[in-house]
C-alpha cells in the first residue's frame, strides 16, 4: 500500500501541468495534459529496508541517476488502478467476503483468455505437435488430433530447417512461416506481398519498439499519435527520447478524422523545431473502437506520401469488426489501390496473434510488414532484429496459422468456422450491450462498438465530483474509475492513459467478460453509477 | 550480393582506427579497436530501385536520418560472415557440387537443435499437453505422454489464472512459475530466493536490454565488459547511447582475471569523465569458455560492492561446465557467501533456456533475479517490463522445468538423466577433441574448454597471410574465417567480433557440431589450416 501511494502522490504532481510545448491545440478545445507528455518527479528516499549499512555510503542506483527516459514513461493499461486490483484480489483470496464484490473482472486490457475465451482448438493441435513431434508418427495421435492438424504440423516443421522448433530461426523468422503469412496477406489485400518485407516478432510491441528505435534520434524528432491512443506508443516514445505529436480524433464524428488536424499539428510541430518522422494511426481504433472510413485512410496515405512520413499502421485488430456495414482494409491495399508502390510510401503495418478472434495473448506472436524503405535502411532494421536473435518459434508458427487457417475441405474447418464465428458474433453482442447499457446512464455518452476489443465512454461530471476528485487530488476519471473498482470489482483505465481533449472524461473498458456474466456487468456498473450520480449531482 | 559488397566496405572503413578514448591500455599490450568502439559510416546512396519518383523528392528515412545509435551497433554473431554463409547455402541449394563441401556447418553461433541436437523428452511433453490442455482428461494421452509430465502440466495449469495459458500473464511471469524458479535458486545456492524478484524474459537478451536501458543516459555512463566479450552487451550499449568500458581478460591466465585491471580501467575511465554504472560479467565464459575461479569472483563482488557498481552476472551457461575440477557458483551465492546482502551490492543474474544441456533457443524463455535495488527502482523495473506486458507462457514454463526437473522417483527421471548425461557429457568430448585437435595446428593456441559452448583460439599468423588480409582490406581473422568457409563451408566467427588485444587474432567456434562429424570438422578445418600455413609461410 505505501509502494501504491507513493507512486499516487507522484502521479499527482503531473496530473495539472500545463500541455507540452510539442503538441498545438486541437479545434476549439485546450487538451488536456495526458501525463505522458510530463517529466516524471523522483519518488521518495530509499525505503529504511534499503538504507546502505555503514560501509555503504550510497545504493548503486537511485532515481535520481536513472535513464530519466524510463522514469517518463507511463503505461497505464497496467498502471496504478491494476497494482491497486491484484491487491483487492490477494485480500479477497485471503478473506472472503472482505470487499463487496467476489471477484476482480479486469476490463482494463484486451486478454480475452483471461477471461475464459477458449483458444480455437486447430491452432493449438498444430502448436502442441510441433512442441512434440515424437508423437507424429504414433497410433495414438490419429484419435487425438484432427488429421489435418498432424498434417499442418509436418508441413511447418517441413519448412524449419531439421525440423528444429528448439532451434533459433533466421533474425526475421522461419522463411517458410514467412512465405505462409506473405501469402495470407495477398489473399486478404489482393497485392503482393514479399517474404522478405515480413519481420517475425514477440507480439506487435516489440515490432513498435524497433521502429522507435530507428527513427528517434532526440526529443527533437516527432512521432505523430492519434489521441486518444494506445500507451504502447506513448511509453515507446518516451522510451526512446522523442516527441509525441498528438492528433485528435474527433469524438463527435465517431472518433473519424479531421484531415486538416494532421496537417496543423505538422505544422505546429515544425514550428516547435520537431522533426515529424512518423505517424501512426491504429485501425480498427484502441482505445476508440471505431473503424476508418476508407476516405480518411486514403487522406492518411496522401499525407504521410506528400510529407515523406513513414506510415506506421497498428493494424491487430483486423479480425475485430463488429458491424456490417464496415469492412477492414489494410494500409498496404489502401496505398497500392491509390497506385503507390515501393517508391511512393515507408509503410510498416503491425499484426499480432493476441488479438482477433483467436486473442492469443500468451503466445507473443505478431509480425512487422516493411515495406516502402532503401536497402540499406532494411540492413539496419534486419541488424537490430538480430541483436535479439529472433522471436519465439511457437508464436512464429502460430502467426502462420492465423494468415492461413483451416480452408473449406479440411477436416477441421467446420469446427474451426464454428469456434471463429461463435467468438466474433458473440464479442459483436457483448459490444454492442454494454454500448447500449452505456448510453442509457445519466451522463454517459458512448461511441459505437465498431470494432477493436474497446468501448471508450465518455464521462459528463457534474461539477460536485469535479471538485472532490480535485480535493481527492485526483483527476475525475480516475476517481470514477477507482470508485467504480473499490464498489464492483471491475477494473478499467482512466481517459487520462489514453490521451483526452481537455476537459472531457473518459474510460477504456474492454468488451471481453464472458457474455454470461455481461448482465450482472451491466447491473453492477449501472447501480454504481446510480449511486456515484446521486452522491455528487449539483 | 551488392549488399553484402557494401556492407563490407563499410566496415572495413572502421577496423584500422584507434582506441576509442574510453578504455585504458591493457597490460604491457596495446588493445585493437573492437569495431563496436566505432562509428560507422554512412553507407552508399539508396540504389536505383528505390530513387524516389518525380513528385517523391526524397525518401522518408536514409541512413542519414536514422538513429546515429543504430548505425553504430553491430552484432558480429550474425554479421558479414553469416550473410556470406546463407548465400553459399542457396548457392549449394540451388546447384549442387558448386563447392567443394555439401552443407554449410553453423560454428558461429550456440544454437545446439540447429546442429541435431534433440530437446529433453519430458520438457517437451509438458510443453504439448500445456500448449493443447484439452488432451489432459484423453486416455490416448496416457499412452502417448509420461505420467509426471501428465502431472507436471496439470500442476502448471493449476498455477496460472484460468488454466489460462494463451493469457498474458502478471508483467513479471506467472507468480506459481517463479515460486518454482526461486526454489529452484534455492536448491542451487543454499541461499534464499524471492519470486518477487524473478522477471520472466524472452530469453535472456531482452533482459539484459531493460537494465541498460535503465543504467544508460547518455555517452557519459560506462558498462564495465570483459574483453573478449559477447556481442550482445556491445550491441546493447550502443544501441543505449553508453559507452563500454572494457576490462581485458587475461589470455595467458586461461582468461582469468587480474583484478587490479578492473581498478585501472574505472579509474582511466573516471579520468575520461566516465561515470561507470555497472560491470558485465559472463560466467563460464562466452566467447572464452573459462570458469572463473571462486577467488575472481569474490574478487569482482567486492569490486562492485566498493565501487557502488551494479553487478550483472550473466550465468546463462551455468549448467555446461566439462572439467571436474571447476563447478558453477551463482554471483549471488558468491556474495551472500561473503556476508552482502540486499543492502550491500545490486545484483541481476540471467539465466536462459537457450544454454545448458536443454538448448531450446526457440522457445525464448529465461530469467533475470534482480536483487539489492530499491522498491522504487524495481517499481520503474516493473513498467518498463509492463510496456511489453509479459514474455511468451511456453518459453515461461520451460523457464520453471529448467529450474526444476524431474527427480529421483519420477517416471520420467531416469530417460530425463540419461538424455541430459549423454548431452553434457558429449558435449565435454566435443569440446576435448576440438581444443585438442585447434593446439595440434601450426602458429595456433587453444584455450582450455572448461565451460560455455565455445572455443576461442589464438591464430598466430605468418607476416605474409596479415599482408594478404591487408591487401584485401580486412583483419587477419576475417581473413581466415572468409578463407575458411570458402573452402570448407564452417562458419566461425573473426575474434574481432569480440574485442581481443592488439595484435592477437582469434576466432570463436562452437563446439556443437554432431559428434559423429566432429572427426570431419577435423579433418577439414586441419586440411584448410595446413593449405593456408603452407600458402602463407613466411
Amino acid at each position: 500500500m505505501r509502494k501504491f501511494v507513493a507512486e499516487r502522490a507522484r502521479n499527482l504532481i503531473t496530473t495539472r501541468l500545463s500541455l507540452s510545448s510539442s503538441s498545438a491545440a486541437p479545434p476549439r478545445r485546450h487538451p488536456v495534459l495526458p501525463r505522458f507528455f510530463t517529466s516524471a518527479q523522483p519518488g521518495p528516499p530509499p525505503s529504511d529496508s534499503m538504507s546502505p549499512s555503514a560501509d555503504s555510503p550510497s545504493p548503486a542506483v537511485t532515481l535520481d541517476t536513472i535513464n530519466p527516459k524510463v522514469l517518463k514513461c507511463e503505461y497505464a493499461v497496467r498502471g496504478e488502478i491494476v497494482t491497486l486490483a491484484q491487491q483487492l484480489q490477494q485480500e479477497l483470496l485471503a478473506k472472503p467476503g472482505s470487499h463487496p464484490f467476489d471477484e476482480i473482472l479486469y476490463c482494463n486490457i484486451g486478454n480475452p483468455q483471461s477471461l475464459a475465451q477458449q483458444p480455437i482448438t486447430f491452432f493449438r493441435e498444430v502448436l502442441a505437435l510441433c512442441d512434440h513431434p515424437a508423437i507424429l508418427d504414433r497410433s495414438e495421435t490419429q484419435g487425438l488430433f484432427s488429421a489435418d492438424a498432424i498434417e499442418r504440423a509436418w508441413q511447418i516443421l517441413d519448412q524449419i530447417p531439421g525440423r528444429a522448433t528448439g532451434a533459433y530461426s533466421h533474425s526475421q523468422g522461419v522463411k517458410g512461416l514467412r512465405d505462409t503469412i506473405a501469402a495470407g496477406i495477398e489473399a486478404r489485400d489482393g497485392y503482393p506481398a514479399d517474404p522478405d518485407d515480413i519481420f517475425l516478432t514477440d507480439g506487435a510491441s516489440p515490432a513498435v519498439h524497433m521502429m522507435m528505435q530507428l527513427l528517434i534520434r532526440s526529443e527533437k524528432d516527432g512521432i505523430l499519435c492519434p489521441i486518444p491512443q494506445y500507451p504502447l506508443y506513448s511509453a515507446s516514445i518516451a522510451l526512446h527520447g522523442g516527441t509525441l505529436v498528438p492528433y485528435y480524433l474527433d469524438e463527435a464524428a465517431g472518433w473519424g478524422l479531421e484531415p486538416s488536424e494532421l496537417k496543423r499539428q505538422l505544422e505546429a510541430a515544425k514550428a516547435k523545431g520537431i522533426s515529424v518522422r512518423a505517424l501512426v494511426v491504429i485501425n480498427p481504433g484502441n482505445p476508440t473502437g471505431q473503424v476508418l472510413s476508407e476516405d480518411n485512410q486514403r487522406d492518411i496515405v496522401e499525407f504521410c506520401k506528400k510529407e515523406r512520413l513513414v506510415l506506421l499502421a497498428d493494424e491487430v485488430y483486423q479480425e475485430n469488426v463488429y458491424v456490417p456495414d464496415k469492412k477492414f482494409h489494410s494500409f498496404k491495399k489502401i496505398s497500392r489501390s491509390m497506385g503507390f508502390g515501393e517508391k511512393d510510401i515507408s509503410l510498416v503495418s503491425f499484426q499480432s496473434v493476441s488479438k482477433g478472434y483467436y486473442g492469443e495473448c500468451g503466445k507473443r506472436g505478431g509480425y512487422m510488414e516493411v515495406t516502402g524503405f532503401s536497402p540499406e535502411i532494411r540492413e539496419q532494421i534486419y541488424k537490430v532484429a538480430s541483436v535479439n536473435l529472433c522471436s519465439n518459434i511457437s508464436g512464429q508458427i502460430l502467426a502462420s496459422l492465423v494468415m492461413n487457417p483451416p480452408k473449406v475441405g479440411d477436416e477441421s474447418y467446420e469446427s474451426y468456422s464454428a469456434e471463429k464465428d461463435d467468438i466474433l458474433s458473440s464479442l459483436a453482442r457483448r459490444a454492442k450491450t454494454l454500448e447500449d447499457a452505456l448510453n442509457s446512464l445519466e451522463g454517459v455518452t458512448c461511441n459505437k462498438a465498431e470494432g477493436a476489443m474497446y468501448l471508450f465512454p465518455r464521462l459528463h461530471f457534474p461539477e460536485k465530483a469535479i471538485k472532490a476528485a480535485e480535493a481527492a487530488k485526483t483527476a475525475p476519471d480516475a476517481f470514477y474509475a477507482r470508485r467504480l473498482l473499490d464498489a464492483t470489482g471491475i477494473v478499467v483505465v482512466p481517459g487520462s492513459g489514453f490521451g483526452q481533449v481537455h476537459g472531457t472524461w473518459h474510460f477504456r473498458c474492454t468488451i471481453l467478460p464472458q457474455e454470461d456474466k455481461i448482465p450482472a456487468v451491466v447491473s453492477r456498473l449501472t447501480e454504481f453509477h446510480k449511486g456515484f450520480m446521486d452522491e455528487f449531482r449539483d
